[in-house]
């Protein structure tokens, strides 16, 4: 099956105040955050490269030494191992991303 | 540079009707991709796995022998060699694609 709707993509809870719903390819994964106001996701690296952009509200995004508070018309690229933090601020706030090569945590 | 802005990504028209605004990684690209009302994005294949979502508008998207009319809250993933193919329908519309690996021929 090539087609898929959101809504009926498999939900998963990564921690407090972020869910996330992943489809993931042979190559890479796209995944969609869906993040509560407020909520920290703490400094960490992943040798996954992790290209997105924000479809909804707004959120502190610090890559390596690159801080900046994004929304929508904003898109980042994070390159293999590079550490990576974030705070959603006050919205409720939807985050696009695509990971290769693919989540399998996320599977 | 870590972080871009969608106004600032450079733009490239890939045919009439069909304009791009690719964020190249080292792993795989985010492609935006604005369809004039009307575009047909004729038949092919790549060895790119290709995942997307529409953010805006509508198009009859066939992948291998799936056709479906995807707007926003639709996503497909497309594997590598896989034909595919759209027509864009009545409004201007924009697509968010992922690619891995790297669509070198968007650079």
């Amino acid at each position: 099956m090539y087609h898929h709707t959101i809504a009926e993509l498999n939900s998963k809870n990564l921690a407090p105040g972020i869910d996330i719903k992943p489809l993931n390819g042979k190559k890479g994964s796209m995944v969609f955050f869906y993040l509560a106001p407020g909520t920290d996701i703490p400094e960490h690296t992943h040798p996954h490269e992790q290209i997105g952009t924000v479809l909804k509200g707004s959120l502190e995004l610090t890559i390596g030494d690159e801080k900046k508070v994004v929304k929508a018309g904003d898109a980042w690229c994070i390159p293999s191992d590079v550490a990576h933090k974030a705070h959603c601020l006050d919205a409720a706030t939807e985050v696009l991303e695509f990971f290769a090569p693919v989540r399998e945590d996320y599977a």
